[in-house]
């Protein structure tokens, strides 16, 4: 767990080995503000991107409430979730999710892990969520639950060291998202604005489906090869709602920016 | 799917082949931003007004998240749902809901397209939404469903040319609105604030109505005669809401123009 | 229906035959915009005050959405609905609904109609609303549920004339609120504020009503002994949430008014 | 009930016998804001600090809606819920909720008594309340539900006299939450951020545990073991929200101190 010579010796002096475009630490404290808005986070819950350059690096937040992310709050990880450089701003505990995923998905640029409340109860019972409306087609792939206790027995539920991450990675497999009994859930993009989208949707269509299960009569969700082919259109067309999103954030960092 | 040289020559420098006054095209953007308000859109959806003095015409915004539109936003489209003039700016992907909907509709003057979540439950089971208080009156008249699948297959689920635009405006008939599988629904109406109108309480209508179902007992819902006569009050009393809508909307608008 | 002349005689060249204090003209415009923030009304609903004066009579806003209303956009009626001196503003539709109850409830001084979403399926259902918590301890009482349909066929639903509001008055007999079905209910008081803190708890009572009803096992709710007994306790705290209510929408009449 | 001598004889001229660092109170101000923003206070509820140098003091603000709480507001109390000092001001009416509980419970230092609506169908039902995730993991421990109709009969429901604060205090027992039957809760901490981050966390696993047990399927909770674990976790990191919530409530401060 200790960090590597290796892995700090280009830190001297900065807070990243690596340096990264002001406009991606930007990205990522817009990100987690997007996901604060939407109801992904709230004081909990955090999100990454891996290093453009470094394949073996990764971007997120040091370990603060997300809805008050600035650029500045950026750290680089590399895959075993250590910091790159010295740093002494303390650290997501769960970074190890991070890490271990880039290790196992190559595809993997992005990942969002939430609380989200209207999830919840998916990671709880006995029944697969399904895609109720083609915005959030990705889930007729078919989302797998973690649990923990599978594993490791009872522990606190946190994703707390690499072999924890690994469990999951391996459970997420090549899905876009897999979720966390008792926990919350996990997303994944090729890119941050397709993580972000997913974890949106994931929520989105969690709290759809529990007002779907309350009608009578069975419900008719997209089939796989449906969401298959809706899941491209929105892949394409992610940057509708992220303009959208990203508009709404900008004034409260502006606010919050005047402030401190 | 081309534009025709008719459709294309009055549009030679301009935007739109046919002037339409900057109070109508201010009106779309100020009715995309209640829908947005008003839950109806999220950062997908689209509205349409038929142009008031060519009916082979349509307006509605390019490609955009409606939250953030203005005036100059409003494209000008023909009933093929092809730019009326030369636009380089993207368009719609389900613009043909509109321009098919038009075509067999001469009473409708004004279409929006939603994926409003309450909604997307009925649009999955067997169960029609029925009227839950007069303000929704108009659902008592029955509002069908369109199921995509039925007569394309396995598709992208979006309405994204002119055949699949017609089956919708089939399946639609008569009726204020039609529900759209895995998808959303359209309201109609005889005039812009009528579609709103339409579409903020079939999504009101669809809360209501999970709510009243949930709770133990058989619900006595307006019946077709009720939902009728109500109906014709709602729509003459539309300008209340609207004045209240728009009154909220405007203070973002004039936010976001500062920003611009 | 048509005004006598001596409903008209005052008004010759004021708004009102009785001067109304500003202060209570202020008060009927925050207490409309409070039941618009508090889910009570959205852009229909009306409240009304009986005239401290002048018992045969009572205070309304002209028909307009009640979260824009202003003090000077008050109205006074006689206790047929009737507009107390010449008015050329359009009156609510439903103004019939306060006149006759304050001419059965002499104790009555304030009266509030809404459309409360969550309210709408109790009056669908034969399950009679139960007190949920102390602050909604009125409901324990017993809230009669009025059927238009019971005594006027099928109809537009709305209490449009003096028999629809007398009907109305006679179902709420002795109580402090009555729903109405596929409409919404009235809540009354000896005073503004305690018909506003019913109509708002009316509302909260219904949502938690909603959520109690979905979990399994039954409900003990409040008995009528400890309602009538809570219930004396609000209504002497009532001052409370007010101040909170006040302050919040005094900011939004404010920006208002800078505009206008 | 009366004061003491004793009690009252360091007030003489200051609202405090003790005086109280004036953070210490700012902080009251603030979480009695951050647990109305929170869903855990309307214009009712309150909480309090035990004095941090005379342990057998407490402070909560005088008798208002909390969302409109500063410093000055906040009183000094002994155990026996009298005020400390001469005061004037009018008192919470259950302010024994907290003398009482203070005095059984030395290890507790505030405590936060709540309405959430969410909550209160637990206390309506025979069905414990389960931990649905880790972020509530102190709910595994079990929440006792207080029924004041068992020791006192039918009431105004209200814990009124030291009498009904003692029967809580002993329900309560050496658990973090108790459940009040058709009223609310209190949940109690070692510190003003534990206790606000319980109650807060007590409304959304509420919230999640209604959404949970609409689904079919049995739910897998927290175990006893998973929860004491993660509940250390959580007192730890109580920071991270907590800034958050503060940062998000001193806007409205500044804005209401400036309308004052």
């Amino acid at each position: 767990m200790a960090m590597s010579a290796a892995d700090r010796s280009g830190g001297a002096g900065g807070w990243s080995a690596t340096p990264v475009e002001p406009q991606l630490a930007q990205d990522i404290a817009i990100a987690s503000r997007i996901c604060a808005m939407e109801n992904v986070f709230d004081g909990f819950g955090h999100l990454s991107v891996r290093h453009p350059d470094r394949p073996d690096r990764f971007l997120m937040t040091k370990s603060m409430a997300p809805a008050l992310a600035f650029a500045d709050d950026v750290v680089e990880l590399d895959l075993d979730s250590n910091p790159a450089a010295d740093e002494r701003r303390p650290l997501f505990l769960e970074r190890f999710i991070h890490g271990e995923i880039y290790k196992r998905r190559p595809d993997v640029h992005s990942i969002v892990h939430s609380h989200a409340y209207s999830v919840i109860p998916f990671t709880l019972v006995e029944r697969p969520m399904q895609a109720m409306f083609h915005t959030a087609a990705f889930v007729a792939e078919g989302l797998p639950v973690f649990d923990i206790a599978d594993e490791f027995g009872e522990t606190d539920m946190l994703v707390s060291d690499r072999a924890k991450g690994d469990a999951l990675a391996r459970c997420l497999g090549q899905k876009p998202a897999c979720l966390m009994r008792g926990h919350g859930f996990v997303a994944v993009g090729a890119n941050l604005k397709h993580a972000v989208a997913r974890a949106i949707y994931t929520d989105v269509n969690a709290r759809i489906e529990l007002q779907a299960n309350s009608l009578d009569g069975s419900i008719k969700p997209l089939s796989a090869e449906e969401g298959k082919l809706a899941d491209a259109v929105n892949l394409a067309g992610v940057g509708r709602p992220w303009e959208l999103w990203k508009s709404r954030v900008l004034r409260d960092m502006q606010t919050d920016a005047g402030k401190a």
